[in-house]
């Protein structure tokens, strides 16, 4: 529709929008008073839906749960926003950032009639109205929250401070999109909040969509007044100027007095927009300036339109209307009294014919079909999950020959990057990089060869690859990156984050929250797939011995194994050509959280590009090559060394090397996993090897060595339940680091290739003569290094390189 | 010193400050070039440390770590600043928001002689100048970034954006502070340093001491500018007094411009500060209006005074100055050349006498003693450690007599509110509460009768709780209370963290920051032990049943179970005594981060004062009462039910119940377990349980069914190695949320009553009549939930409260 848009007929619809007829504001007062009667219904009734007769003990919930206080001002922006949209077929979505408004959220969906397309149960009558009460807040029900079962909805409002970035992320690439979203005065006083505003910094108005954040401060939170609530205005007004924005203000008590000011505020805000958007992309897509987008702050009483005194005390306009304003109902004659008289304020018997149904006065509110704010396609998915055009990664794989195995060392990240740099011209309006300004540092370069960096403040002539027009997404902020790519998943685009290892886990709690809406998402019907959170975690904590103990922790990857089996996948890929079909399966994969922890440095490589296919597919496998145990013979193995993770991988190949060549007698399989949940049974994931399997590849009583890149908890927990488990003697991260050489971060953790030989002769089932030899040269070995530190404290070299015999 | 200070005395000094003396300017220009010298050698030199002959290749270290870029500013600003403590003695710490410019700091405080102080190895002549350099990012030396081993630092730079939060924690009851805390503009684009420049809006001037925050814009981050040193100077300045400060800009590549406008900028912001707690202190305690505080924005080039270009490419000022401006010295002559002009470009023989000491012109311009920024004792524990004047816990217990014991329901947290309103009582200044606005609804009310909440901006009539004067530290923001909270802690003093259990995933990333620098901390002689980090996780996921699956989430306990064992504890007290027991231990502990978890809805209470006691001090306990083994026989139970959290505790009880009264043959041990490590092998944790402990417990065969708070993985992963750990089945939270009932909780992650039972009865070794009726019972009842939520979807009661017999 944009395209078609002329300035003029901007300023005309401008003009139209500023000024509501009445027919306008008494049907958008009624819609607003029939969502406030469901929103009410919702927290209060389980009979009596439409109060038909006098309101009794017997129709109030036994549990009053839900929150009122924000609920009729998420309201009241809805209905205005969708008379904009009547008039301007504006395609529009709501961002709900008080998520804890849900009844309001799921009344505007049911009353727009995409409740009852998406949950046929939820019949439009007297029935239906009942039904939609009963199931708030209720065992079998829905969520208070808007959530993943809001229609419309992309948003989870449990975890405040990502509104904001959820909007930006959804209009990156929509360019017909505006991301309406509401900031409560709560939320605003998050960290991840107060950090989104800049996001403005990357949106190019000439190819994405705009954000229209509205702050509406309602003046407390749940058991305090807000900080932007009490500042001074002035001072208020200059934050939002300094972070950008223009900003409209609105407020008051009467509703009659605030509404047509906020349609004349959402007009002159969406003219501003229109404008911005026509001037940029009739320049094509260079635009130079980062333009004032506008914004509002809306200020209307908490639980406005509510009791506004409950027992002498003030409750509308203060923390009290936060939840449930009356919470003595079903007990106390005179709470009942002030609800019934609440609720028919409203005049349901306007609002709902015989049936039950909403009549036409509240009904001409709406806007139609997919322009319904509820029933946007762009908040489901994008309407249709379409996959990336995708290269055959073998085209850009490491060509290595079996002979070169463990002889080359590669940056393997650099080819995840190259791979990322052909998506980005295969697909350029539908995948982005998202990182917090490590996109250089993790080896991913390749993606400047295709694109800059977005940047929409002022440039220099030294800069280099940073441009309006780029669509590499950088910004020192694991959350602003993190968020905003979520929303560009949930909106049907694909991606890929990628974050030193360490600070994942500043965002981790974005993670699981993003997991727990997948987990919810994927068993709802009439949500479509969405490409799935591809994460890739890369500086890890083995290598960055450089810059210490802060940077060194897996915690990412132990957070997410607790999550549900049907969403995540862990994957360590051991070298390039791995990462290559490992990163080319989760870009084809929905509904996932694919985690891949790969370190960035030069590191061996191992697998050609079919053995490197076959083991990813498999996801775990016996390296023949690196053992020495007689295949033919058909008898197991003395002791199974097995890794999981790149550096680790390194180590172990490395110990069962001095074993087969110290001694042969002994026999050594290695086995290396790569899909990390291969591990855990068939019944605790569907990744899980089956019995068999295990059974094969860890044999059914030998010892296993199991050298790990993480936490070793993480392996414990999945090979529970495994045959003697205790079996498996896990080494991994055990918090033991500093600034340091990469081989001192191995030994300090127990992890490096001496410590694996004394763990292998010590566990395995065999007694060899030569061991205790071996045993005691490792030693020797170890008993070196530390005197070596001591000694030459400037000038330890790095540990030389290892001939890798394979 | 605050107190004899006149208005009239803060002029003159105002006015001296803002007039350097040509002696002054000397010492500063001479004091921030052998800080720049000792930058540059600890990121190159490995010999020729003073540059006694011509510098070779020989002299470079073989590996180059450590990050040029912002140390010379964070130098600049050191000297300028203790310029001003000489004027005035002002107290002041330094911290060091871009933590990687470490060499800078290190630097300083070796100028300063406290490096020397407190590493005696590190001497002041040419020899210690060299094992300064050597011991810089080397293995067994220390880290690039500043950290817990910088004299005078108590904040890690490496994981970026709690500078501002730090330096707030630390003059909250520090009247005479001042934190300078430097904000890099990297730094300064993280959503929680965005989200900490609101803490003015809890600083009192009348009792608390002040922060002057210098937002220091070099320009750039790690690969490409920052947002706010490319935003319009007049928009940016909009900002920041927007969000309430006064703005200072000082900028410019000169340092003989740059030096005298600093001194004017920090005089004048000295002064204002000085001025704000006069009139605030004159009117006693209660100040209404939140001042306007000094903020200084500082414009000055990355990596200034270094290699302006390198092979013709323009370093300085870009992010090409970030770490090593200049890559090849060992292998490219002319770069080597480069860094010898740079190095004598600072004139080392002019700051270094022929011992290799500091001559006079730059020691005259370090404060002296505990006035030295690097040695003020603020920044190690304050100075000693002072415990809290402490209750006895029993004297507001619960008075719970043995026949109670399951017949009584009350809100735990509650007893913790008293038992913190009597700590706030007892110790006024060293004592706070820290909260993400939870603290009534952690039912911590209790604290409100002995004060508020803090809060600096407008009060209306209507507010409760809540004054300038207030000690209680809510704001909506996990970043900002965990922060100062830290802060508050490692300059000695005490407090608690409290937050819905699933939104401490928010923050988890400070908490393991934390922990990682306590487990640093410990280990150096010369710091003094501080308060440990209390943490209560409260609105737990079992009981968010209200909120649904995204406030349903147990992840920090399973994160901080992978912390080294000497700093993390993990407590699940299941009733309101314990956990005023542990609580009160956690107080009383040293450089611990304590995490309790526990729920606040009315729960069964099971112990008296006395058995909580016991129960605690061991840690885990057999609850003879609620098994039924004959425990004068001697011989061991059928099945061992376990628990270790408040919820899942009552579960297993009511599950040894339905047991011992069906089926008394059967003979079942109820142990439960307080302190959660306790489980792991003394090897593997201090708290683990001697071998002996753990075989009388749980037996050394017997299966045991363990009920735990959180994912399960956390048990296989504390039990692994113990005899037979397969024999540990473990139910937990395994991931089914939603808005529900209580009780359904526990029945979707299957550790209810019911679910118990049927596996207690499968895995008890003893096959007793009955078992199978009673399995079948258990179905029916499971089933019979089932119904009742699809039948009465509206209208589900919670499970009747259970009869106990203990």
């Amino acid at each position: 529709m944009t395209e078609t848009l002329t300035a003029a007929r901007v300023d005309e619809l401008v003009d139209a929008l500023a000024h509501p007829t009445e027919d306008d504001t008494a049907a958008m007062d009624a819609w607003w008073r029939a969502n406030n009667y469901l929103t009410v219904g919702q927290i209060y009734l389980k009979d009596n839906a439409l109060l038909r007769r006098e309101l009794l003990a017997d129709d109030i919930k036994p549990r009053l749960l839900g929150h009122w206080g924000t609920s009729p001002g998420l309201s009241f922006i809805y209905t205005h926003a969708s008379r904009l949209i009547r008039l301007t077929e504006q395609s529009m979505i709501y961002i709900t950032g008080p998520g804890h408004g849900g009844p309001a959220l799921v009344a505007a969906s049911y009353l727009e009639d995409s409740y009852t397309e998406v949950y046929p149960r939820i019949t439009e009558d007297a029935d239906g109205v009942l039904r939609l009460f009963r199931q708030f807040s209720a065992p079998g029900g829905i969520p208070s929250h808007v959530s993943v079962t809001t229609p419309g909805s992309i948003n989870e409002g449990g975890e405040l401070g990502y509104a904001l970035v959820h909007a930006f992320g959804s209009v990156m690439d929509n360019p017909d999109l505006i991301a309406l979203a509401v900031v409560g005065d709560g939320e605003a006083e998050t960290g991840p909040l107060e950090g989104s505003w800049k996001s403005i910094s990357f949106i190019n108005p000439a190819r994405d969509g705009a954000v229209l954040p509205i702050l509406h401060l309602n003046g407390a939170k749940i058991a305090s007044p807000t900080v932007q609530a009490r500042k001074d205005p002035e001072e208020l007004r200059k934050l939002y100027e300094g972070h950008g924005y223009e900003v409209i203000e609105v407020g008051g008590d009467d509703p009659a007095v605030v509404g047509p000011q906020l349609d004349a505020a959402l007009a002159y805000a969406w003219g501003r927009i229109k404008k911005i958007q026509i001037e940029a992309r009739g320049e094509g897509v260079v635009t130079a300036e980062r333009p004032h987008w506008p914004m509002i702050i809306l200020r209307t009483p908490k639980g406005w339109t509510g009791p506004h005194e409950v027992d002498g005390t003030v409750v509308e306009g203060t923390w009290r209307a936060h939840q449930v304003p009356l919470s003595g109902v079903k007990e106390n004659p005179e709470h009942l009294a002030i609800l019934e008289r609440w609720l028919r304020s409203y005049r349901p018997e306007e609002l709902f014919d015989e049936n039950g149904s909403l009549t036409e006065l509240a009904r001409r509110a709406n806007p139609s079909g997919d322009l319904r704010m509820s029933a946007n396609p762009v908040a489901n998915g994008g309407g249709s999950y379409t996959p990336l055009d995708m290269p055959d990664w073998r085209d850009l794989a490491l060509d290595l020959a079996p002979e070169d195995r463990g002889r080359v060392k590669k940056e393997s990240t650099r080819y995840l990057g190259a791979l990322m740099a052909e998506l980005y011209r295969r697909n350029p309006t539908t995948f982005r990089l998202f990182c917090p300004d490590e996109a250089d540092s993790n080896r991913l370069s390749a993606v400047f060869e295709q694109t800059d960096r977005a940047f929409m403040e002022r440039l220099t002539d030294l800069d280099v690859n940073i441009s309006p027009a780029g669509r590499v997404m950088e910004v020192l902020s694991e959350h602003n990156t993190h968020g905003w790519l979520e929303a560009y998943n949930l909106t049907g685009r694909h991606g890929l984050w990628a974050s030193y290892e360490a600070f994942g886990m500043v965002s981790v709690s974005q993670t699981i929250q993003h997991a727990k809406w997948l987990e919810e998402g994927v068993h709802l019907d009439w949500r479509v797939p969405v490409p799935s959170l591809n994460i890739l975690l890369s500086s890890t904590c083995w290598r960055n011995d450089h810059n210490g103990f802060s940077h060194q922790g897996p915690g990412v990857l132990s957070s997410i194994l607790n999550m549900r089996a049907e969403i995540v996948r862990a994957y360590l890929p051991p070298d390039a050509n791995c990462l290559l079909e490992i990163a080319s399966y989760g870009f084809d994969t929905t509904d996932k959280v694919n985690l891949i922890v790969q370190d960035k440095q030069p590191q061996f490589q191992w697998l050609t590009k079919d053995e490197a296919y076959e083991h990813c597919k498999r996801g775990y496998g016996v390296w023949d090559w690196a053992g020495n145990e007689d295949l033919a013979s058909g008898e197991e193995p003395d002791i199974v060394i097995a890794c999981a993770g790149d550096v680790v991988t390194t180590e172990a190949i490395a110990a069962a090397q001095i074993l087969r060549q110290q001694l042969p007698l002994l026999k050594v399989r290695v086995v290396n996993v790569v899909r990390l949940q291969t591990l855990a049974r068939p019944k605790d994931h569907p990744s899980g090897m089956s019995d068999e399997d295990f059974a094969e590849t860890f044999t059914n009583d030998k010892d296993v060595l199991f050298c790990f890149h993480g936490y070793p908890g993480s392996i414990h927990q999945l090979v529970h339940g495994r045959p003697d488990a205790d079996r498996f003697h896990v080494r991994g991260f055990i918090e033991e680091g500093t600034t340091t050489t990469p081989f001192d971060m191995v030994v300090r953790n127990r992890v490096d290739r001496y410590h694996l030989v004394i763990d292998a002769l010590n566990n395995a089932k065999k007694t060899v003569r030569g061991a205790a030899d071996l045993k005691r040269w490792c030693e020797k070995q170890l008993a070196r290094h530390e005197d070596y530190k001591v000694a030459h404290l400037e000038d330890m070299p790095e540990i030389r390189d290892w001939h890798f015999e394979v």
